[in-house]
């Protein structure tokens, strides 16, 4: 693979030093950035792209989604747009659609999410288990997700199945299923809210998959005030997703849990899901103040949230979360690299989230000339060029 | 021009009897639309187009926009996202770029924006002056308007210019103004509201426009209660748009204002722009409970609400303003068309916002089974075709 110059960045965010460039350069080289700079500066290389004053951002990384799935809910989210409360039995529909369907249905479905993803802007991703909810078909499903994402999250722990009882299916969970899709997944997650799994429960599916050595993530406090912030916390999760409903002690916990260096929980806004469901809004602008480190993700689904648009979400961010531009901007970068542990490199794995060198090559675009525009203009496609690991993809 | 059969519709939003139509087909002859119906019962034609189970729907109607104008105000906005209150005064630094913008510039940057809005479904629109502020200026802008738009506006009442008195002014704006913009436009619109223009002012200008022979748009009730419903109401304005602080009484006005087979007066939703001020939304679902004819616009301008995308502004009047996916999508098709008076067919001037036999052949094909999807599934770019007036253009 050979190198290219990107040049005529009228605004480049780096989320490294020195911050926000203007009239910026860099240099992509294999999967790698090798060069970040002054346009003037520049170093040749062996092709040679100008963006004419676009602004340019490391690409999406969007850290929370739940891609592998069959089925069809659109009338189910047209009624209850129309009045009806939010029914969370709708997980069952897709979950028996998802098992009906063919190996070849399901990644045809992923493969075109993933490519709507990438015409977007989104260059990395985590998605999850969750619609299987049997040792063969979570296994499928993870082995399905592994194809296309960074990063993949063990959900059996969705909810409990049709005509199973709670603590019989988690035997299956943290026994056989997590043996199944071991050799697919990152982390575990669990549902851990009224009407899926209680702190117990939630707390025994953590416990399986850090002995089995998974990264730990939690779906709480969602629909109301519950224990998953603070059970996040304590087991060192890498992030709590939703947030919703949060105190000011479980706000200082997701603070304090980064204080002495420590390796912390990330709190993952999903303002998508928030206005899909009717729901108030995580509390953004507290969570920032008090110094805890958000990521901003999607949680596209076909249930309450069947977007993958991280741009609208970075614009409902900044317009109705009251977050500036650049919080959310970063948020949707770089937090989710760090929620996906993610925003260091590893051996054979470059960093996500960040223009600097050694990160993975993984550039977005826009037209528009700065990232302000996401916000000033919602709802606009802005999208013009998309490198992912180097490669040129939009 | 020839015939064309556009088939495999799976839904058909028609805006007409019988309604919503699965299974469809239209056919469009020339520029207006000659059959609809069921695919199965679908005439030849010389062209045939499947798309294969995506929806269907009028192309957008956005009866309210401000689209000749130059400058940048991206840093402006991400000021105040960043906590600065909104500034009126931000016209003024658009008004001084459209003066000293040439012809071209202003031609081709309006050019640009119409093609946006054409990639995003926008078959139709209106367009404001208000930008010039002199009467060269004005004259300019409404010339360039009429290039491209279905309907033009003048709002030289858009604010008093520096340096001016307003009621010095507002003798330019009745007098040599509205004469040498009288040849490219439809309408006359006002910005009353406080630091603008107050009744009796809002009167003058109204009454003016009137006495030219001018259809009547208000600017009302934006930034808080005013007179701007009530004497739209009472002049039979066309619309009064933003209509963010409006009492029961104010409502009970505007739904009055059609009963007894009267033409009324429109209420316009702008909810990108009640987003991008982050002022609360205006009473969507009050309105139409009550009786109001609404339409949905984007108030597109580099201000306020620098947004084309009309599957935005219908996202977010569903997941917010609680309007039901069809209510929004038939104002935003139907309703624009109702506030520019193109609800029903004039010599030469076939009718906009319905799918029926005669109407302008305006088709929007979504890239979704449904179109509940544009609200299922926001920031997503829907758009897969689409016909403006017979000729297909995406
Ligand atoms: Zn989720
Ligand atoms: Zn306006």
């Amino acid at each position: 693979m050979s190198s290219t110059l990107v040049t005529g960045i009228a605004e480049l965010t780096t989320n490294d030093a020195p911050g926000r460039v203007v009239d910026a350069a860099v240099v992509l080289d294999g999967d790698v950035v090798a060069w970040v700079g002054a346009a003037a500066d520049a170093p040749a290389a062996d092709a040679r792209v100008d963006v004419e004053g676009r602004a340019a951002l490391p690409g999406w990384v969007d850290s929370h989604t739940h891609l592998v799935f069959a089925g069809d809910r659109g009338a189910e989210f047209e009624a209850r747009m129309a009045g009806e409360a939010y029914a969370a039995g709708g997980i069952a529909t897709t979950v028996a659609a998802t098992r009906a369907a063919s190996d070849a249905e399901l990644q045809g479905r992923y493969d075109r999410l993933v490519g709507e993803m990438l015409r977007g802007g989104t260059t990395a991703f985590e998605t999850k288990t969750g619609y299987g909810l049997t040792v063969a078909d979570e296994a499928r499903s993870a082995r399905i997700a592994r194809s296309r994402a960074d990063a993949v999250t063990f959900l059996g722990a969705h909810l409990v199945p049709d005509g199973r009882d709670a603590d019989g299916y988690l035997d299956e969970v943290v026994g056989p299923m997590l043996d199944a899709v071991r050799p697919h997944v990152d982390a575990i997650d669990v549902f851990c809210e009224r009407g899926a799994f209680d702190e117990v429960q939630s707390r025994r599916v953590l416990l399986a998959g850090r002995d089995a050595g998974l990264a730990l993530r939690v779906h709480g406090n969602q629909l109301g005030p519950g224990p998953g912030v603070a059970l996040a916390v304590e087991l060192g999760a890498a992030s709590v997703d939703h947030v919703g409903f949060v105190s000011d002690d479980e706000i200082g916990m997701l603070a304090g849990s980064w204080t002495g260096g420590a390796r912390g929980t990330v709190a993952t806004l999903l303002p998508a899901c928030d206005l899909s469901t009717r729901m108030p809004f995580a509390p953004a602008r507290a969570l920032v103040d008090a110094g805890a480190v958000i990521a901003i993700a999607s949680n596209a689904n076909p249930g309450t949230s069947y977007t993958t648009s991280m741009a609208f979400c970075v614009a409902t961010a900044v317009l109705q979360q009251r977050l500036t531009v650049a919080e959310a901007v970063r948020a949707a970068t770089l937090g989710g690299a760090i929620a996906l542990g993610r925003d260091e490199p590893a051996p054979g794995l470059p960093d996500l989230g960040r223009i600097r060198v050694g990160a993975r090559a993984d550039l977005h675009v826009l037209d528009a000339p700065s990232a302000a525009h996401l916000a000033y203009r919602p709802g606009v496609p802005l999208t013009h060029a998309v490198w992912r690991a180097g490669e040129r993809v939009v």
